[in-house]
């Protein structure tokens, strides 16, 4: 059953990955625990969120984990089902499956451990577990929009790029899109309704978006040339202007400008064609206009070995590729692998960046 | 070589598939005389368009073709390597890869000549290869939006429902998502530019398209008691109004009535996890509410194998999933699997309803 103990184990000397366990009513704090009771967390990794609330969950779900609560900064015990945690008071009492608004404060509070390890050089990434972005919004935080927009904000950067990318392509420096399942995914646009996607396309938007995937996937993926296949916005990408005249208006042009800095940068293609292997087999990344046109095809292609990965921060941060799962929470049915993906690579991408 | 004989041959007694041979510049012509070349054309097929223009295309490619002009309702000439040819003629010279608005109105005219051919009971469906919508419109059809629509106002129906199918799809009255690759997507607009699809999404359009879909799945797929999941919107379907108020205000009453109807509807799901086994496994057709929503996933999953359906229509329509590909036009490059897939279906569907 599960433990929660002080005592010194091993020590890990690298900086840990801080995991956001997410929202407690979720399915985030038992992906971490059974990653721990599994053997399958990576080494120097460190749980953010409410020991007591873990302890309870781990025993509910007879899950064998020694939890040991400890501050960033301190030594990283170690050992077969050791689970650090730096410890955050749950608001309010928990239920799996039960949403409270009383804990959105919570939820935030762990994120900002996590950000503040970063930034203080206690922690070398973080990977976040699924929060519900409705209910911290009805917590009070009225202008939350997700885990991606508030990383933007927390460490004062203007922009950052959602992008998410399948297991085969977290193992390869040039994907090369061989593989049958093998993507990454980048969104010119993130958690907007339909509705404004298309006035949120601007020259400036793809501008700032197209220079960060690009950077990052030099510097965070070591992509000596990386190469970028955009997507129309329209269907067929406007065919023309028969079907809208946003690429020939705004990103035809902006791509063109941004090959004349120097970067292999192509389309727009059609959405419904660019995802097939005559177009992917020599790309890197492909930067899709909004959430479901690009997140649909990377999901069905790499659902739960997916992994979304924060571009354009001072600090690494990856995530699951899914929800809070409410439905299954407390049930110990939930799959970790989109987790243990997210928090491998979190590792990978800050081993080289330290290298 | 080709040659061009009207010399009688044995006959096939069905009613032909129909198959337009679509944009003369693009790769539809030399499609259909792939297939008929490598024994690869369905018995009891017929090409609609120039046998001219066919014949020098063959030729060019070195594709052994018997072409044979002949009328609707004329008996049907069978063989090795014979294609059948229902005249149309091109209006204007064609070469392969140059666009020629003179020729808008040869392809329409292929389009009518098959849809009267359905109508008066000498064809048993009909399989459209690609046509190019904005040369037609070039040529003078300013209101042309697509085939599908075009078919549509020729039928004298007000609604009809576009769906794509792959080839696993294809072979099972009950395809269950078993597989990895089997998919069936309809969906609720079509070739709308994006901004304008939050607007067309009403309740009364979901209606009409979820009936059509759920009635043609009964009768064209033999499905007794087909069962749908619709897609959000909105990312995340919405998430509880928090990223657009559709799902609230008009899909979710709109679905609930239509189950009350006593057809099994379910969702609205996020897009970008509704195309996962787990959402899948008992699923007969997945409705998207727009274009690349659906078919980025779909082509994904399905490229080159894949078709598309009319729903709705007084007569059996199938088409390719792909364009004209003008960039490989008369280069022999362009795989024929999907037109071969196309007209499989229509010849299925066909003796189905003719059961």
């Amino acid at each position: 059953m599960a433990t929660l103990k002080v005592t010194q184990h091993s020590v890990d000397s690298r900086l840990p990955v801080a995991i956001t366990t997410g929202e407690p009513a979720g399915i985030g704090p038992e992906l971490v625990l059974m990653l721990a009771a599994n053997g399958e967390l990576p080494p120097a990794s460190v749980a953010v969120g409410d020991p007591a609330m873990l302890s309870v969950r781990a025993a509910a779900l007879g899950l064998e984990v020694t939890l040991v609560p400890c501050q960033p900064g301190d030594p990283l015990p170690d050992g077969d089902g050791v689970l650090p945690v730096w410890p955050v008071a749950l608001r309010a009492p928990c239920a799996p499956g039960t949403l409270n608004p009383a804990n959105a404060d919570y939820v935030i509070e762990t994120l900002t451990v996590a950000v503040e390890a970063c930034r203080a050089g206690h922690a070398a990434a973080m990977t976040t577990a699924p929060l519900h972005k409705g209910v911290i919004i009805d917590g009070g935080h009225t202008g939350f929009t997700g885990h991606t927009e508030w990383l933007r904000d927390a460490c004062g950067v203007d922009e950052v790029v959602m992008m998410l990318a399948t297991d085969d392509a977290l193992h390869a420096t040039r994907a090369g899109f061989d593989g049958s399942s093998d993507l990454r995914v980048a969104l010119a646009t993130t958690h907007l309704p339909l509705r404004e996607v298309a006035d949120a396309i601007t020259a400036e938007r793809i501008t700032r978006i197209a220079r960060i995937l690009d950077a990052d996937l030099r510097d965070q993926f070591g992509i000596a040339a990386p190469r970028i296949a955009v997507c129309g916005l329209n269907p067929h990408a406007g065919e023309d202007g028969h079907l809208g005249r946003e690429e020939i208006d705004i990103i035809i042009p902006t791509l063109a400008a941004l090959r004349a800095e120097g970067r292999d940068i192509r389309g727009p293609y059609p959405a419904d064609t660019l995802f097939t292997p005559r177009h992917l087999v020599d790309v890197d990344a492909v930067l899709a206009m909004y959430h479901d046109q690009g997140l649909a095809v990377l999901k069905y292609a790499g659902f739960g070995s997916a992994a979304n990965i924060t571009l354009g921060l001072p600090l690494v941060r990856t995530s699951v590729d899914h929800g809070t799962a409410l439905d299954l929470a407390g049930k110990g049915l939930a799959s970790p692998a989109s987790l243990g993906v997210a928090i491998a690579l979190a590792r990978r991408l800050a081993d080289q960046r330290a290298a």
